[in-house]
C-alpha cells in the first residue's frame, strides 16, 4: 500500500473564502488526507437539538473537490457550554474533589451516562448525514483520550458506577473482601454501596482497591468509545480511527483499539522530550531539537499492535509547540525524518498538525505547515519533500521482528498503586528494554501481553508484567526461542496479591523471589563484568543457573534452556551485555549503535535515522544531522 | 525640596504611658514623619457603626505636639471580625476554590460591594474627625494591595462582576467569543452568566480569558482604592499615597496611582533577595546581608513614575525581618545606604518599619529602629546619622536620564498566560534589562508604557511589551533617539492573540516574526562576538540589517536608523555588547561597574553605593563594605 | 529483668488451621510476646453491637497454650465502616478542609466525642472478656497515635472542642486577645465562637492561635487514650502500653505516657533514613542498608524517660518494608544489631513485626520473620541467635548517664508556627546535639524538660527550649555541673510572645539576645579556632564571658560557673569542640568515635555497633560491618 500523507484543519476557525486555496494549496503539499470536525461541536449544534450542517457541508464540498479525502472527527471532546448547563454534574472531579470546570476541553468525566447519551445524540446526527459521503473516507472518535489526566473522575457518576462495576464482577462483598484482603486494616464492607472511590484516603489505599479502579475507568473509555463505533457501524464501512497521546497508559488502549479498524497516535518528539521523559539533562540538550531517538519508534511499534497492524500517526509536530515547558525549533530535517521513521514502522498515513497555526486561543504558539499568515512554515517544504520520496519509493511496511517486547496497561496501573521504591515505573522500565535492543540494531514488536504468540519471535522480553497469562505461561513450555521475563513478571495475582507459591512461577524455571528490595538511584548493584542493576532488586533462590551475578554474589539473570528471569533493572551497560549474550544464543544478529544513530530494516530497504546534531557516518555513508538514508536489502 | 525621615508606629500596641517617651525618641533620632492608624479597627470600631476615638484623639496630640507629622493610614487591610461575620461572602477565595478565612489580614476581595461600603464608612468617619486636624499631613490608604497574592479572588462575587464587566466591555457575547477566538475549542458563550472564572478548568483556559480576569481584577483594585480616595479629598487636601509592596505585579500600579497624590513602596532588600528574587547561589551569597544591588533602584525609579514624580519609601527594612525564607542581619551600614540611595532616586522621605519590635503576634522577629525593650536596634544610630547628613546636604534630586525603560502591568499578565516557556517571566526580562544599564552606571527612568514621551530620552528600551499603544506607535518615525523593542514587544494585540500583518510591526523596520521558541537556561544562542541569548528567540525575516547575529547565522538584532528590534533575551556579556554599541551611536556616556558597585547622579551630586562586603575604590576614593560616597558634579 | 523478644502477629489474616504451627515457630524462634488484636475491629464488632469473641477465644488458647504471653491491642486505629456510617463527621479534615476518608487506617478525628464513646465500648468488651485470662499479660492502646498525620484534625468537631478548650483556659476573650496580642492585625475577637482553627488564612496566622491549637490538639490524643486506660485499669493490673512512631512530635508523648505503665516505640531504621531525616546523600548513601546510627538509640533514650524507666522497641523492623520512598535490605546482621542496641538502652521487649509478611493488602511488601510462604525470612535466625545471646548474657540495663538532654514537645510546636528561617527544626537542632555526644561515647539520658532534675547529672543541655519551666530555673543558682542551653532556649513566653526583660533570662548569666538572624546552610558564621555557627544565629549582650566567638568577635558561647548559653547551632567540628571542653571541665571522659561506631554502656558491660559497611576494630577487637560486640567492665 502506498504511504499518504495528510493534515488536520479547522475549516469553522478561518473565513470561508480561504478554504478553497487552503485545499489548493494541501494538494499542492502532496497531502492526500484531512481531518475535519472534531472541535466543532459549538458550531455543528449551538443548542440542544439545533443542528447547522450548512458550513461543514459545504467546507467537505471545497475539501473534497479539491482531491482530498476527509476524515471525520467526532467533537466529544469539546462539549459546548450548553451541555455543561443541562449536566452540571458531567465535569470530571479531580483527586483533590474538585469538578474540572468548562473552558478548555476533554472536560467530561467517562461515567456520566448523560454525557454518553448526549454524545450518542451528535455522532449519529453526523453519522446520518455524512457516512454515505463520498469525500468522507474514514472517522475520528473524540480526540486524545486520557490526555491532561482525564481518565480517572473522582465523580458521583463514577462512584456509583464503581459500585455497579464491582458488584458484577465481585458478586458479593465477601468475595469483594477475599480478594482485596480488607481484613488488613479493618476495611471490610457489608454493601457495594459503602466502597468509594480510593482518593483521599489517610495513609494509601489498598492497592487491589486502587487497581480495581483503575481497571474500571479503563472500561468506561472503552464504553464511552463503543457509544460512539456502535452507532458508526451502523452507518459506515469507512476505518474507524482514534487517536492517543503519546505516553498516556492510564486506560488500555488495546481494549479501546479492538473497537477500531486503525490505530493512531499524535507524535510529538520535543514536547514528548520535554514534557514526558526521564532523562539526564545532558541527554535532553543532546536531543533537544530532535526528540528522544527511540521515543517515536517504541510508540509506532506499540499502536501498530494496537491497530493489528493497521496504524497512523494523526498529529505530527511540524514545528515549535506550546504546552511542554520548553518548546524549542525542530533541527531543519525532522519534520522529514519523524514521518519517514514512521513508514519505515509500518504508518499508512502521517498528518501534520496543523495546516496552519491559529493566530488566536490556547494553541496560538503551535506552529503548523503554515504561518499565521499562511505563507509556508519550515516544515512545509519538508513535507512535500516526504511527499515526492514516497513517490519514488517502492512501498514500505514494517518489516520482521525477531524480537517482541510483551506490554501489558494494567500492569503500569499495579505498579502506580504499588511501585515499592519511588523510582519504580513500568513504562520507564519498558522504554529502557525497547532502547537496549534499538542501540543493538533490531527491529521490535511490541505485543499486548495478553495475547501474544511467543511462536513468532526468535525472542521475547516480558518486564515487569503483574501476572503472566495462562495463555502465555501454556505456551513457555514449549517455546523454541529464547524468553527474559523479569523483573517484576509473574509476581503477582491479578488481584494484585502475593501467589502461593511465591512468583515467578515459570514452568521450567526453578527460582522463587524471596525479597525485593528498591533503593535509591545512586545506590547500584554492580554486576561481574560489568554493568549494574539499579532501582529494584529481587532476591532469588533456587536451583536455576546464574547467568550474570552480582558482585555481591547473588543472581541477576538466572534460568537456561531459553528461559530466563531477570532480577532487576540493568543499566545501559548491563541491558547490553545481557542483550548481547542472549541474541548469540538466539542466533540474532545485532550491531552496536551510537546513540543518536537508529534503524529499521522493511521488507524491502534498512532506514537509517540520525537523531544527532552532527553529522554520522554509516559504512562509506555520511548522514547529515537529522537526515534520512535509506538502502535496499 | 529637603528630604526627611519618618517611622511606623502603632500605639495602640503599647501601654500609653510611653507614647510621649516615644515621640520624644523620634524626634531624637531625626525623625519628621510618624505613620499609625492602618491596623487599627478593631480598636477604631470595636463593633459596627461603635467608635472609638478616643485614645487616637489623644496619640495624634503626643506625636503632634512632639514636633512629627502624622500620616494617617486607613485600617482596611484588617477587617476586624464582626465584619466578617457581618459578610461572611467578603472572603477571598484561592484558586482551589477555598475561602481565606480570617486570622491573619488582607482576608477581603476587592470585588465585594458590601466590604466596599464597610470601607467607605470607617474612611468617611476618620476623614470627618481627622481631615481637618493640624497634625495629620498626609493619608495612606489600606496597606500593601496584593501582597499575599490577594489581588486575584476566585469568589463569587468576583465572578458576578467578572460577568457585569464583560458585558460592559464586549456587549455581545458574539463580540466576546470572537475577540477571545473560542471557537477553538467549541468555548463560545450564550449568555455572560456563562463565563465562570478561569480556575480549575482541565488544562490551561484561553490566555484572553485569563487576560481579561486579570484586568478584570486589576480593575477592582482601583476602584476599591478610588471609594477612599473620592471620600478623602472631600474632606482633605493632603497628599494621599499607597504603600506599594516589592515585585508585586498582577494590579496595575499607574492605574491606582492616578487617584494618588504620591507612591511610596515597602523596601524590604534582604528579605526580597531570599524570597523573590531569580539569582544564582553565588550572587545570594555575595548579597545576603546587603539585598540585590539593583532591586531597590528598580523599585525607586517604578514608583518615581506611578507616582508622577512625587515618591516615598513608606517602610524601610531596618534589620532582620521574619517573613522570607532565610532572614539575615543587614551589614551594618545598609540601613544608611539604603535610605540615601532612595533619596538618590529622588525619594522624598524614607519611613523605617517599624518603630519598635512588637514582642507579640506574627512580626514579632521584625527588627524595629528599637528593640522590644526599648534599647535602640542597630539601625537607630545609622538613621540618626542620615538625619545628620540631610541636614548638611544640599537638597537632592532624581536627577536627569537618557534612558527610558518601558514598563507594562499587562504585559506581564498576558506572558503569566502565556510564557512559551518555563523560563519566561515579564519582571526577570525587565530586570535583566536595567541591571545591564545600571552596570553601565546610567540614570534610569522607568516609564509608563501607555504615555511614554520618547522624545524626552536619548536611549529608549521596551522589552517584552504585549502591545504597542497608538501613542508610542505614532512617536517613533520622528524620534530622533535610539530605540530597541524586543524581544515579544508588539507581538501581540491587546487581546493576546497574534496580529496580523505578524508583530513587531514596527513603522521604517522591514522584520516579521515568523516563529518563536524557547529553551532551558542550559541551551544557550550563542552570538557572534560574544555573549548569548537564552530562554526565548524570535525567528525575523524581512530587509533590516542584522547588528547582532546568532554564531549560526540567524538575526539577534536588527534594524537602523535608530530603531532595533532584539530577538531574544541576552544574557550579561551579550547585554553589555548590545548597550555598548547604541549608547556610542546615541552619544551616551557609559561606566563598567562591578556588580557591588552602583552609582546615580543628581543634578548636584554622584551617589556611589557599595553593595558589596569589602572594600572597592571609585578613583581614589576609597569606599568601605555598605559604604555610600557622594561627590559634588 | 531477663530481656525477651516478641513479634506481631494477626490470627485473623491466616486459616485457622496454621495458628498452632505458628505458635510452635515463635517458641522456635525464641519469642516471648506476641502481640495481637490491634486492626481487627471489622472481626471482633461485624455490626454494631454483635460481638464475635469466638475466633479470638481460640486463637488467644493456641497462642498461650504454645507458651507465649499475649499484648493485646485495642483496635481504635481501624474503626470499620460501620462505625463511619453511624458518625459520618468522625473523620478527621485536612489542612485543606477534605475529609480524610475510609479505605486506610486512622481515620478519625480525636476530637468527636462519638468516636470515642464508640472506642469506649469495644475496649469495655474487651476488657470485660479478657482481663482476667491468664494468657494476657499486657494491653496495647490503639496503634501510633498521630501516624500519617493524624493529630491534626481542621473538623468541625476540633473547632467546636478548640473553642470550648480555649474558653476554659482564658475565660474571657479579653485573656485571649491579651495573651495573644490579636490587636496586632485587628485580630481580636468578642466570643469564643468567632474563633477559627488557624489553616487557610491569607498570610500565617498568629503564632499563639496555632500553637494553642497544637496544644489543644495534643490534649485530645492524650483524652483519647485516657477513655481507654481508664477502662483498661478498671479490669485490670496488666501493664498498659502504646506503641509510638519515629520521630512523630505532633503531640506530647510525656502526656500520654503518664497514663501508661511502659512506653514501647515503632523502629524501622532503613524506613526511618530514606523518609524522616535530614542528611546528605552521602550520608544516606553510607548508611542505607542499617539506619542512621543515632536514630534508634535517641528514641531509644526517649521513650525510656517517656516510660519513666520502662520501655519496649513493639515493632522491629526485620526486612524491607514498603512505605518508605526507597526500601532496601538490612545489611545481614542488622536485626540482631537493631535488637541488641535497644536492649543496652535498657528495652524490656523486642518485638519484630511481623510474624508473617502478608500476601495481601498495603504492606504486602513488609518483610516479616516468616516469608509469605511461611518459610523463614533472613531476620529468622537473627532473631533465634539474639534469643541465645540474652540467655548468655547477664541482664542489660541502661547503665548510668552523666548527661542530660532536656526535650520538649511544645517547643516543637512553637518553632513551627515561628520558625524565622527555613532550616530551624526543634528535632533536627535535638539530634545534632544528641549525635554530637554520641560521637564522644557517652550515654545520654533524654529527660522532659517539664521536669527533669538537673542535679542527677553532671552535664545538662537545653537546646530550642521555648521557656525554661519554673521548675528548671529554680535549681540552677544552686545546679553543680554544667548547663549549656540555647539556642533559642527561654526567649519567649509560653503564650510565644517575647518576654520582658528579653531572653534568655537565665539567673547568673549576665547576657541578652538582642537580635536574632537565620541563614541559608550555606552561609556559615565561622568561629575562632574552627568549626562554624549554621541556620540560626542570635546577637547576645551583657557581661557574660564569651568562651567561644565567632571570627567576626560575637559572642557564639558565654557564661561561665558551669551555666553556660549557645547562641546558634552547631556544625559537627564546632560541637565536638565545644563539647570537649565542656566535658573536661565537668570531668566526663570522653571518645571520639568514627560516624558508623557507637557504643553504650550498661551497668555491667560496654556494648559496640558498628553500623558501617566495613569491618572496624576498637583496640584489638575487629567488629564486622553490622557487628555487635560487649565486653565487661
Amino acid at each position: 500500500m502506498k504511504r499518504t500523507l495528510g493534515t488536520c484543519y479547522y475549516p469553522e476557525h478561518w473565513p470561508e473564502d480561504i478554504w478553497a486555496r487552503d485545499a489548493a494549496q494541501m494538494i499542492d503539499a502532496g497531502l492526500t488526507w484531512v481531518r475535519i470536525g472534531e472541535f466543532a461541536w459549538s458550531r455543528l449544534e449551538p443548542s440542544e437539538g439545533t443542528f447547522d450542517w450548512a458550513w461543514l457541508d459545504r467546507a467537505i464540498d471545497v475539501l473534497g473537490k479539491a482531491g482530498l479525502k476527509i476524515i471525520m472527527g467526532t467533537p466529544t471532546a469539546t462539549p459546548p457550554r450548553w451541555v455543561v448547563d443541562k449536566y452540571p454534574d458531567m465535569l470530571a472531579v479531580d483527586a483533590q474533589g474538585h469538578p474540572r470546570k468548562f473552558g478548555s476541553r476533554r472536560h467530561y468525566c467517562f461515567s456520566h451516562v448523560g454525557y454518553r447519551d448526549q454524545c450518542a445524540i451528535i455522532v449519529e446526527a453526523m453519522a446520518k448525514r455524512y457516512a454515505a459521503h463520498p469525500h468522507i473516507a474514514a472517522w475520528q472518535t473524540d480526540n486524545e483520550y486520557g490526555c491532561h489526566d482525564t481518565t480517572i473522575s473522582y465523580s458521583e457518576a463514577a462512584r456509583k458506577g464503581f459500585q455497579d462495576w464491582l458488584a458484577q464482577k465481585y458478586q458479593s462483598t465477601q468475595a469483594l473482601n477475599a480478594a482485596w484482603g480488607n481484613v488488613f486494616w479493618s476495611m471490610e464492607y457489608d454493601s457495594f454501596d459503602q466502597v468509594d472511590l480510593p482518593n483521599l484516603t489517610v495513609t494509601e489505599p489498598n492497592h487491589p482497591h486502587q487497581l480495581a479502579f483503575a481497571r474500571y475507568s479503563s472500561d468506561q473509555v472503552v464504553a464511552f468509545n463503543r457509544v460512539q463505533t456502535d452507532i458508526l457501524r451502523r452507518y459506515t464501512d469507512a476505518p474507524l480511527i482514534h487517536n492517543y497521546m503519546g505516553r498516556v497508559l492510564d486506560f488500555d488502549h488495546f481494549d479501546v483499539g479492538a473497537d477500531l479498524d486503525i490505530a493512531s497516535w499524535d507524535s510529538y518528539p520535543i514536547g514528548f522530550l520535554s514534557d514526558r521523559l526521564e532523562a539526564s539533562e545532558a541527554h535532553k540538550a543532546q536531543f533537544l531539537r530532535q526528540g528522544d531517538p527511540d521515543m517515536q519508534a517504541f510508540h509506532h511499534d506499540l499502536y501498530r499492535a494496537v491497530g493489528r497492524g493497521r496504524w497512523w500517526i494523526m498529529e505530527q509536530q511540524p514545528g515549535p509547540v506550546n504546552w511542554a515547558p520548553f518548546n524549542p525549533a525542530p533541527l531543519p530535517g525532522m519534520a522529514r525524518l519523524w514521518a519517514w521513521e514512521a513508514f519505515a514502522h509500518g504508518a499508512e498515513t502521517v498528518c501534520y498538525f496543523r495546516w496552519r497555526q491559529a493566530p488566536f486561543a490556547q494553541e496560538q504558539m503551535h506552529a503548523g505547515l503554515l504561518r499565521p499568515d499562511s505563507a509556508p512554515a519550515p516544515a512545509f517544504a519538508e513535507c512535500q519533500q516526504v511527499a515526492r520520496e514516497i513517490a519514488d519509493l517502492p512501498d514500505t511496511d514494517a518489516g520482521p521482528s525477531d524480537v517482541a517486547l510483551l506490554f501489558d496497561y494494567p500492569s503500569d496501573w499495579a505498579w502506580k498503586a504499588q511501585p515499592q521504591g519511588a523510582s519504580f515505573d513500568y513504562f520507564a522500565l519498558c522504554f529502557d528494554t525497547y532502547k537496549a535492543l534499538r542501540r543493538k540494531g533490531l527491529n521490535v514488536d511490541i505485543v499486548n501481553a495478553a495475547d501474544a504468540r511467543l511462536a513468532d519471535y526468535k525472542l521475547v522480553l516480558a518486564p515487569g508484567l503483574l501476572s503472566l497469562p495462562q495463555f502465555i505461561l501454556t505456551q513457555l513450555p514449549d517455546y523454541q526461542g529464547t524468553a527474559l521475563l523479569g523483573p517484576r513478571t509473574n509476581t503477582k495475582t491479578d488481584e494484585l496479591s502475593i501467589p502461593l507459591p511465591m512468583g515467578p512461577n515459570l514452568p521450567g524455571l526453578e527460582a522463587t523471589i524471596t525479597m525485593t528490595e528498591t533503593m535509591p538511584a545512586t545506590a547500584l548493584m554492580a554486576l561481574d563484568g560489568g554493568g549494574s542493576l539499579m532501582h529494584f532488586f529481587e532476591h532469588l533462590e533456587g536451583s536455576a543457573p546464574a547467568l550474570f551475578k552480582t558482585q555481591s554474589g547473588l543472581p541477576a539473570l538466572t534460568g537456561d534452556n531459553g528461559l530466563y528471569y531477570l532480577a532487576g533493572w540493568p543499566d545501559q551497560l548491563a541491558f547490553d551485555r545481557i542483550l548481547r549474550h542472549l541474541c548469540e544464543a538466539a542466533d540474532i544478529a545485532t550491531m552496536s549503535l551510537p546513540e543518536g544513530l537508529r534503524c529499521r530494516t522493511t521488507s524491502t530497504h534498512r532506514f537509517w535515522f540520525n537523531y544527532d546534531q552532527t553529522d554520522t557516518t554509516v559504512g562509506d555513508q555520511i548522514i547529515p544531522a537529522a537526515g534520512v538514508h535509506w538502502e535496499a536489502l
